[in-house]
């Protein structure tokens, strides 16, 4: 790579965005994001070497040319495929990916900690966070970079500016940006000025006072000069010589420099740079037109329906997304009630912050927010919103398993940590119609803060709508099988198989978690004394542990218990299917844990 | 309030003063911070009627004379104890509490969803929001302002800049104000072009263009203005006469405006101006000399004597703090180890990053945390730190039932949210013997992220050391109660109590939660077939449900269980006694508990 001709960097670039077109065509998987950086990712690698110098991604997922270019080119015919490689940088598949990556705005605050480990060792190698624009909006990133900053710590930030977070950027820091893109580019002032330095080393402290006054002159202050960034920029992402250049000169600088690159997301494809939105992450497609294979509905989709109809009565009812309107299904809200719909950037603890101070006025806010970033609301849940048991309605979307996403998205801490939210109450619909349901309940009938949880994807086998916190969805008299939401479909299918052996277990769904008696599931289980729950959620926190310890508390005798979950919540990429599989929570493993209860 | 003449608010801010020193010097409280802004609360009250108009607090320890002047005069007899009026804002103690406050940074975005309520109602009150310039290191205020001022919603943020958190303010926000303080004041010519405006409305687009102009050279950009703020100061803050000027043309501006006030920390009182960080938050003083009542050795000094100890020994080690160097106990750390020392500022999720990148560079970073502000680090806990296993320990310090600071302050939440962070090893220490001998444990031989939790306060009868995951503190026969941390003082001398009464309790202390197969108290719940957990925690995800479960999963029969725990968590402020016994969880409340177990 750093040995290849200059000449020939162009070629390879272009090889690699056909390569990315036709893998991605097949496997799926992050597209215009990566066409985007093709010149900086190459660039990034003929100055830095990525075995020993930390190259720390943010988000991740445009991270595809880095593992082409460091050995994984045979790994894209499984790219984000069970046992195949990732689509996000994972550590633990080669040394070059310095640190995992998934969620927003961390990779400056991980940076700046490499950084202090490299010089406190002695160590001799350079560090670079790679973060996005989307990713600013995030606050994470402005601890990282006020922090960063102030350390004074060598190392560099590379901002990659494609004005766009998954949809269209936000708020005041996009405006920041936008100024920097206009203003004149001054770099070549820079170099020539630091050429002569260097030529003249004597006459530094005599300049030291004109550079002062120049700089005054030709470098406005922007956010990141006045927090304590050397700032260079804006450059060209897709000039690769300029962006090596550039590079080098910021790798020399040994402090904090922070470089500003302007590059286009979907770069080289048409149908990408044309909508590159909906080209973000996608499934197969046709790479000739792009023509995307048509999905099945699904809970997002049908949520925003049913949100729609709802905000079409009550005018007090407002959607807040965390940088997700389409993702969360909330792109028709956002267009029939404009006023209406906040999009507060990737920024999930002050969107729940938001949502308090509207709930405290009157407001019914209905925050649509994936699972796993709903993480970085946990403190907000508790502090702003439960603590005055105030009234907003969570929609957990990408809740239980997501698949070819992997570990860092999988929605499967949430029943742990809503439920230590003080008054939360967690509807669990199973279907379409539930969640339907469910909405109008959550909104309309439940006081405090509410949560709704529901998969990716389209609904199951189970498409019933059920009424009350507990249902029995099949009676029986074996053993009671506790679940909830669609985890319903795999123990109907355990359940059949199960009859067929001869054990006839009582199944039941529990649409409502939070302070309730549990009393169906208790009576359930005084009939038949044997316990099973199937939770497509870790251990810790789990409700089985809850029912258990109800039932003794209540004295009721139980023979045998047994926790299907997934266990410490380290689950890799692959499909649902594969993966609950892998982890003892799919009907096969149901069957076998209820037969062995039954000592069968 | 609003009708008091000019020259009468100069002897009342003197009085407030006075009153402050001297009831706070009974009851203690949060002294330098009120004594700060007293000129700026009663410039807010001649300005805003807080009954309609929402005075949103961040943190809220400041707002004594806030209280002072909505009618809670004779409620600082009790300040900040049991059944007395609360440090912070209240909602439920009066409708002049726009809403609760405790954590940082939060206020931007709970005044933004209220300005956007009250602008979707048609409501018509003002919306301001308070903030310290230590709460802007927190990244939650960045994303509160980057998306109130692209929201647009007329609004006020009053800064109150005092150049200090609870110690010293750190990073590149501190060096921006820093800037901010020093450049001229241009507020005389804002106001002479505005008057001017006013008097020509028909020449305000010829002037426009000028008043471009004249910005450009008076009033250079600022990280608030870039983000689309309309930003006023810094104004003197102990000026009143100006303070009610800027705010009343701040409040008619109907636009997103930000005013800059300087402040004094510890205001008019000799001791507290010199070391406002010592007379941040106090117990009783002499009033006169500032004198502090000598407090015992406690578990947060303990920790950072034993911290420098291993930091002589092991150069790896790194300490972190989120603004909290004199709280949690590093100071000597800070003073011996400067370059294996940081401060993070108020920003626990960035902290928690940064230690990842730390300890996957090979340092062993130790960040020191409370138990309530870890919350904001949740999703860094696990997708920085627990999904690669890293090895980082986090000393969460104020485990428990802090006391007088309530509902906002108390740790009762970890134990839940620790529990579901993949790997995550807890050590409990109920002593101070304890804390020394985990500490070293936690750092040189545990795997992956590791948790210490200690309480506020120090240690209590029970002073061994403990070997081993569990202790078996008292042997008994009647039944098992289990217990961590210094709660075993409570069940010890319950157990001495039931002994009385001729119950035979058997005492399991865990001194680390975690992956774990609790033998000892399986045992001995085999053996006493009853059990009893007495948890400083909320309910849910507590031990004894896991125990529970577990006990019915390996079919050990158990006559009877009870949890005993702070149920919801939501829990009022007063002395730990007092809250201990109100949420039953107290030495009586276990032997009530345990008599009923035992049909006694």
């Amino acid at each position: 790579m750093k040995k290849l001709p200059a000449e020939e960097i162009e070629p390879l670039c272009s090889e690699i965005r056909s390569f990315l077109v036709e893998h991605l065509s097949k496997t799926g998987g992050h597209l215009a994001s990566n066409l985007g950086i093709v010149e900086l990712s190459v660039a990034l690698h003929r100055v830095y070497d990525t075995a020993t110098d930390r190259l720390v991604f943010d988000v991740g997922h445009q991270c595809y040319t880095h593992k082409l270019v460091t050995g994984r080119r045979e790994g894209f015919d499984r790219l984000r495929q069970y046992g195949g490689i990732s689509g996000f940088p994972k550590p633990y598949e080669a040394v070059d990916d310095a640190f995992i990556a998934g969620h927003a705005s961390n990779s400056v605050s991980v940076a700046l900690g490499m950084a202090k480990a490299r010089t406190l060792k002695k160590e001799n190698y350079d560090v670079v966070a790679l973060i996005g624009d989307g990713a600013l909006t995030g606050g994470l990133s402005y601890e990282g970079l006020t922090g960063a900053a102030a350390s004074g710590e060598p190392m560099v930030v590379v901002l990659n500016d494609n004005n766009m977070s998954i949809d269209r950027n936000v708020g005041g820091m996009a405006n920041m940006l936008q100024h920097m893109r206009i203003r004149p580019g001054y770099i070549s002032f820079k170099r020539w000025y630091r050429d002569a330095i260097r030529n003249l080393p004597g006459f530094y402290r005599f300049t030291h006072r004109v550079k002062e006054w120049l700089k005054s002159r030709l470098l406005p202050e922007n956010v990141f000069s006045a927090m304590g960034w050397e700032y260079i920029g804006p450059v060209d992402g897709h000039d690769e010589k300029t962006l090596e250049t550039v590079l080098r000169w910021a790798k020399d600088e040994q402090k904090p420099v922070l470089v500003h690159i302007l590059t286009q997301k979907g770069k080289g494809c048409d149908f990408a740079e044309a909508r590159p939105e909906l080209y973000h992450g996608v499934g197969p497609f046709d790479p000739e037109t792009g023509e995307l294979k048509p999905s099945g509905p699904c809970f997002s989709e049908r949520f925003g329906q049913k949100l729609c109809e709802l905000a079409g009565k009550e005018p007090g009812i407002v959607a807040v997304t965390a940088a997700m309107a389409s993702g969360t299904g909330l792109d028709q809200f956002a267009e029939r009630f404009p006023d209406r719909f906040v999009d507060a950037g990737i920024a999930e603890g002050h969107a729940t912050a938001m949502v308090a101070g509207m709930a405290k006025q009157g407001l019914i806010p209905v925050f649509a927010v994936y699972s796993s970033f709903l993480q970085r609301g946990y403190d907000m849940l508790i502090h702003d919103v439960a603590l005055q048991g105030l009234h907003a309605v969570f929609c957990v979307d990408r809740a239980g398993l997501v698949g070819s996403d992997g570990e860092t998205h999988h929605g499967i801490f949430d029943v742990d940590y809503l439920r230590s939210v003080p008054g939360m109450t967690i509807f669990c619909p199973a279907s379409f119609a539930e969640l339907d349901k469910m909405l109008d309940q959550a909104i309309f009938h439940t006081a405090g803060p509410v949560a709704i949880r529901y998969p990716r994807g389209g609904e199951g086998r189970y498409q019933d709508c059920a009424d009350g916190d507990e249902l029995v969805v099949k009676p029986g008299r074996d053993l009671t099988i506790l679940c909830y939401g669609t985890m319903v479909n795999e123990v109907m299918e355990a359940a059949e198989r199960l009859e067929e052996k001869g054990i006839s277990p009582e199944i039941i769904k529990v649409n409502r978690i939070g302070e309730q008696p549990y009393q169906q599931t208790l009576r359930s289980l005084s009939k038949t004394g044997r316990f099973l729950a199937a939770e497509e959620a870790c251990h810790a926190g789990c409700l089985g542990e809850t029912i258990l310890a109800l039932a003794v508390e209540r004295r009721i005798p139980v023979r045998g218990g047994r926790l299907l979950n997934l266990g410490d919540g380290i689950v890799a990429h692959g499909s649902r299917e594969e993966l609950m599989r892998d982890h003892g929570i799919d009907a096969a493993a149901i069957v076998r844990a209820a037969g062995e209860l039954c000592g069968k």
